[in-house]
């Protein structure tokens, strides 16, 4: 029995990058907030202290800087993609590399009425995200392959009518009244998983399927009368598996932001879900996972740098 | 020379108010903070505990929720200016109220193309604001009077070109290099306050006020070739003034959220303000008054609950 | 009538400075959060955009660095002093200067029982604060004069009995229940304004200023028996005062962080103060200002940076 | 090829429970954040709004604070334990659940040099955490088992001498200029695995587990001269599971928290280590596990509820 190293990563994380394209006097916008994480055969740095096979954290924030103009890209995903092959096949001790990258949204400022060329205001508060894994040799012919994950998160929808939950199992702790109809809101985080097969097939579809993708979870919210947030989850899901056949699997995690109907009964005034309070916390946190059930095993797609390790 | 009980004030802070209206199938949405502050005969309650005087701030939310319903107010200008002034009239040992409300944003969700009558994200990160301070007797024939001030904050804007920044002082710690081509952004706080007169003048166009000082605001950033932060705050809220004529000043605080220029050349790669780094700390802070010089003077309506006392 | 610049500053904010003093083994850490604003006769940056008058805030950032090393200063008030009047005097368009700083405690590890010499982990969540104003000429004989505020935030403290609240003003909204025992919790932003006088009269006892302060507003939260935050808040500044004869006054502003005692006799569970809810919002706000009735002027020393101008 | 519902989780999050012992004068407090994620046969509610396997997450809520006084226990990790084989083993659709429970220090207030019996003030930023998972029948005779992880998080730590930063791997991109005397600081968060065996093997040492745990790796941090992040992270994961051998592996998570000598020499001023700017973003982040070699498989116990499923 002796203590060992076990997994372990390092990398940059929240390279804050800003890229303006200006070719034409109507310049573009790309706002991001870059993460890189590092696998491989690092352990000498860990047990006796030698660096000889450890890229610096600073040098992975230069190649973020340096690729944001270097290379071509027109996609979050496509650009964690350069990234991460980059590492894995240019830097000898890596194994595997995994770039996470956060892109804020920006729309044009309107001048009598018409689209300003180069100012924008910030649209938040929801964010595109993309996480790409790179590992290799693990593709055809002992080539590095990949995994990509595309995803939007604090995307806060709330509907003020048709959603109820009641039939619910009843313990010796539920309290809780049954509701016809209650507000339903949440503050979404959806990752889709892209199907593989190898580098090549990657047709870089991807701010499409984002389009397709957000639309898609948006009406399916918005059109469903609900039973639950888990089956509203599911619909979501499904749908958005249904519009967007590259996609292998969803995962879908969404805070029920409570709005409780504010009790003015006893006031003498009738409320018939028009006021609600807003609470913070507790809140109930629904997670599901909508898949093709042949989908390919996710690997480490889901393996992100937030996590312990 | 005694000690004493100096400016004192007490309220309930940040109620999440939202108010649904569902007279018919399309619902509408307003979704507030409020926060309430008294000032007035308070002092037993200070020097011997004495609450005889004391409305609870728990009472003080109650009615939050409850005029969200029982009151009739279409901006969150008059929602604070019912408010406070019941606090005024109403609870006898309060002098002056305050009412500070911040409107979070919702835009309807697209269906097939068409607003869904009740489903909507979030959208941000900017909030409308609104302060109001209603004194008395304190207006004509002792009649408590009100002071109004509108906002927005966190209106993030950026422009990736048409800023200057030269011809500055130099001091023996200046090492900053002149620059005739850079980004400027910043995230915008601007308050402005509405003229007076006795309450009856007002005229309920805070709604409408609010449209044009935000388009403005965001016109004139977009539009005005900068040679500084100053003269663009400046040139901003001096249109804001002309736009709008029932403002009698407006502050507006920006911070100058720095985008430095990546130094790629040391890699062989040209960089003409086309990669940036988005800094976080320090950041410069700019801050303005614009006003008319026969403004009448200010009262309490900058006196923030958020302040000291 | 017209349009005119009114009141106005700017600086760099948040310049995150840590100063390590290192002339014997044993180590010394001073954590900081330095903000500077400038007033003065900046009319031309804003009207016509003429930089010549405008000190950058990047000079601003470098004297606060440089001044870390190059000045001697045992507090955070007297660091502010030296750099409020630097800009004051030697920066000729500024008419006045405000330095705002906090700063972080870290305490030292103990290893094998012994104070470690150059490390240390991080405490709060309270932090020591500093607001230093120079504005001049104002002093005597057309000198700078200077106004100093100490202080403590974030401390947050509770007592789990000794706390009553009853007796209140009762309107139609009054629905709270009277309560002869419950918690009483708040995160304390304290702040103290030193008497003035001429410069020369400082005597730099501000360090043992902050510790005879804070151990008072503690012991005295602790101490009292409480019929309500006012009566406590009144308290702790009374003795503050009392403590430290070199106070013109101390500003309090409490949070009431509410915890509800949990509803468990509907399972059959007595709960008498012993399992309670910590709610986020909305929380009461008490705010008082305690002061010899003989306190000089308190001219701009409350006028802080992240107020709106 | 049909879609169908995979990996599912919901439960209540972010109960803010506060626990108050008042057997004696001197109380004890006890301050947690505890979620609860509940796995199982849930598909109906799913796919076709069926919540009849379903217990709200109102009652997970109710029952958390029931508990908090109901049960007898004296470690998060215990809390957590009964919590989560309540779920599994009275509820009769749940395949396994997991408790996570933050646990926020509070240190007594000294009145008179003596330690107060009712009032404390909070004490960080270090959190206390712990993660247990009951899943079953996976124990000895189909009974469910349970995985506990102990922790700490938000562990802020600093040496101003004592660490270097030389040897490492160059690419094309690498211009970092190697160190000889650097600060080095970080936000640690650190999970501990205990060894399992069936759950009647618990012997409840958990408090004195983490106390041992925390000193033993603050104490390595201080005392081992370091070459990199990698090698100080290792030692002190590798001194925790000799200092506690009922630990079968650490993960350790660790942002390096860049601290940059600020360039003074330009106005004549020596920087010896003495000046440093403390930056935000980005930052490295170094990621790694200590494990005996024969530790036994992780099972559920790294599945945080905070991940996307």
């Amino acid at each position: 029995m002796a203590i060992v190293l076990g997994p372990n990563r390092y990398g940059k994380a929240e390279n804050r990058v800003v890229r303006i394209h200006r070719d034409t006097p109507r310049h573009e916008i790309v706002d991001l907030n870059v993460s890189t994480a590092l696998r491989g055969r690092f352990e000498a740095a860990h047990t006796v202290g030698d660096q000889s096979a450890v890229l610096p954290t600073d040098s992975q924030k230069q190649t973020v800087y340096a690729y944001a103009k270097d290379k071509a890209w027109t996609s979050i995903e496509e650009y964690g993609l350069v990234l991460a092959r980059h590492f894995v096949e240019d830097v000898e001790p890596v194994d595997s590399a995994r770039v996470e990258i956060e892109q804020f949204a920006w729309e044009r400022v309107l001048v009598d009425g018409s689209e300003h060329d180069h100012t924008w205001v910030r649209r938040g508060p929801e964010v595109r995200t993309a996480a790409v894994t790179v590992a290799g040799p693990a593709g055809p012919d002992d080539a590095p392959r990949a995994w990509i994950v595309g995803g939007i998160k604090d995307l806060t929808i709330l509907k003020s009518t048709g959603s109820e939950f009641h039939g619910f199992l009843q313990d010796p702790y539920t309290v809780l009244e049954p509701a016809s109809d209650r507000m339903m809101a949440t503050s979404l985080d959806a990752r889709w998983r892209f199907s593989g097969g190898d580098d090549a097939d990657w047709d870089a579809e991807w701010n499409a399927a984002y389009a397709t993708v957000r639309q898609t979870l948006v009406e399916t919210f918005a059109s469903l009368h609900s039973l639950a947030l888990q089956q509203t989850l599911y619909a979501m899901g499904r749908a958005a598996l249904e519009a967007c056949p590259q996609l292998a699997e969803i995962r879908l995690s969404a805070p029920n932001k409570h709005h409780f109907a504010y009790d003015l009964e006893r006031f003498g005034i009738e409320n018939k879900g028009e006021v609600f309070h807003a609470d913070d916390r507790p809140y109930g946190l629904i997670q599901a996972t909508v898949m093709h059930d042949d989908a390919e095993d996710a690997g480490p797609a889901w393996d992100s740098y937030t996590g312990l390790v």
